[in-house]
């Protein structure tokens, strides 16, 4: 591993792996929760209180930027950085999972997709270098290749289509990225493998990507609705592929022990809606496990939602009143939830490489 | 004014007036403008926020909490002060308001007001002995005898028989008040004057109210909807009979020009929900008039909402970014503009009382 290499690793432990991710804005210690702002912005929360909570890297998407209020603006105003006033890393999603999982996705063909947008109806077509170009206008610290992602299950040869697809698509993204954007950073590239729960056709994706030497590889399309057993035999399949010196990165895990789970297989990177949107919706996490703040047990407990938590929630705020700004719909229950769920996932994942780098780490624990 | 009274005029400028009103939770210093957390939560804003805004009590309503989550259960978890952790001296309206600006309302007698939960639909009878019973189980520093509001405008005969109500439940209030209550401090009682813009309705009220030697006199039932003019002539006409070593409250008062008016006629206490609903709907108040966020004209301005403005919106975030945020119906926006809005009133209101101090307040600079 050259001085050259963004990513260094620092430790493991077992598969479980310790290092760190250099990027234009800052480094990123891994693994790593990073909180995801989809339109510029972690829903419900401040950047201060995202400082405060220790995230080190935000999640935004291109395809919804795109949309509105545009990736030219943004890029005229500072890109996300400057637009938002985070000024630690970003790493922009290619909009390639948000085009396929929407309905208003009109047509795909080798060259791109057609959809129609959800604001105002006009119709748009993506192309892999246009993805590029507007992650590259975003100012992202780190770029995500455009790919087709499948839902599961998905027949044989839908899965096998989408990884033709990625394949090819992963070429041109890596053929736009080499252009210079429009900002004084270079961004990384990551590349991303689908194939479903098929192992065969993970490892057709993944050997080409490997060869065109990505900075960090994602995996892709997992954790869509397939039993787990299946998709952590998906993902140890996939970590064996990749090579030790560059980041992985399990797309859309949010869940705790899930979490744990894919560090102990080698996974560095993860992102997921579930902290805020569970946060919304009264669901928390705990030390004691998920609690749903909504039950009537929590009428008259006095308790945190957390007792072992030292967010700004756990420390201030009772489980009763937090019941009741939920059951009134009150927008500071929404706030503080996603506040302490977003602690929660930062901690744990931090606690976990704590753990990594003094040899003790172990998922069940 | 002996040392026993819990107003203190320090200072007049013209009719205008710098006071101080000791509660159990803490001083006041007047005029003071009381951002509203209706349900025990002020719109968006987390307490700790609101103590950097600089606000000192807050106001919650009676009606609201008595249906849900209960004056009782909040009684049990510590008043609002505990439930809430908001520690400073909190007002509560006693639910005249909202029970006659519902629709779920039944009938009115002499004795209270039926009226259905919109909640559940159960009926409930609401008497001036509940609703300060209620205010007395909140823990309210600042209670307010139960009064009837009409709407305006209204027939004479309306406002006439809201007004013979209005006092016969002051009295009531008062004796009810006089019990005590279930918390270890003792709540000021606020009068409420009624009449609609009919002074002579307006004097026949406060009389009778005046002889019952409230802590405090609140104007009920001005500003919703009858034209300027006429607020201000009743407005003048109230203070003009008002006691001076007495505060005085403008209910649901919240525009800046207002605020500033009423100060200059000797109005001593503020609320008003506009602050976080405006702020809600993207419409923020500055320095150069109010400005609606969501106006294109506000695409790509990278100047904060006010420049005059010190909270924390203006001095970091743009005019852009607050215009996507409120385009794309996230909460951020929403937050910020609340934010924005309530230090703005805050800070209007406590630089008129240091104007005040010293003697240079107008309020038309």
């Amino acid at each position: 591993m050259s001085a050259e290499e963004p990513f260094e690793l620092l430790a493991t432990c077992g598969q479980a792996r310790a290092g760190v991710l250099r990027t234009s804005h800052g480094v990123i210690e891994t693994p790593v929760f990073m909180p995801v702002g989809t339109r510029a912005t972690v829903r419900g929360l401040l950047p201060e209180q995202l400082e405060d909570a220790g995230a080190q890297v935000l999640l935004a998407n291109a395809y919804h930027l795109f949309l509105r209020p545009g990736d030219e603006l943004i890029r005229d105003l500072g890109g996300l950085h400057g637009f938002t006033t985070w000024d630690k890393p970003w790493l922009t999603d290619s909009g390639g999972y948000q085009v396929f999982s929407l309905d208003h996705l009109v047509k795909v063909t080798d060259d791109g997709v057609r959809f129609r947008s959800p604001i105002d109806g006009i119709y748009h077509f993506l192309k892999p270098e246009d993805s590029i170009r507007i992650q590259q206008n975003l100012g992202a610290d780190i770029v995500m290749a455009f790919d087709q992602c499948v839902r599961l299950p998905s027949m044989p040869e839908q899965v096998s289509a989408a990884v033709d697809r990625t394949i090819a698509w992963a070429r041109r993204s890596r053929d736009a990225h080499a252009r210079p954007g429009p900002h004084d950073h270079d961004p990384l590239l990551f590349g991303i493998g689908q194939g479903g729960t098929d192992l065969a056709e993970r490892e057709r994706c993944l050997r080409p990507l490997l060869e065109l030497d990505f900075s960090g590889y994602a995996i892709g399309g997992l954790s869509v609705g397939e039993d787990r057993d299946r998709m952590l035999r998906t993902l140890e399949h996939s970590t064996a592929m990749l090579p030790t010196d560059k980041p992985r990165y399990f797309m859309g895990l949010g869940k705790p022990q899930d979490l744990l789970d894919a560090i102990a297989r080698g996974v560095d990177m993860f992102d997921c809606v579930i902290a805020t949107r569970n946060g919304r919706n009264a669901t928390l996490f705990s030390s004691q496990g998920t609690m749903h703040l909504r039950n009537r047990q929590y009428l008259r407990d006095e308790g945190p939602v957390d007792p072992a938590c030292d967010c700004p929630c756990c420390t201030r705020y009772s489980r009763a009143y937090l019941r009741h700004l939920y059951k009134s719909d009150e927008m500071l229950g929404a706030i503080l939830g996603s506040l302490h769920n977003t602690w929660f996932l930062l901690r744990l994942v931090r606690r976990a490489r704590e753990q990594i780098l003094a040899g003790t780490f172990d998922p069940n624990v």
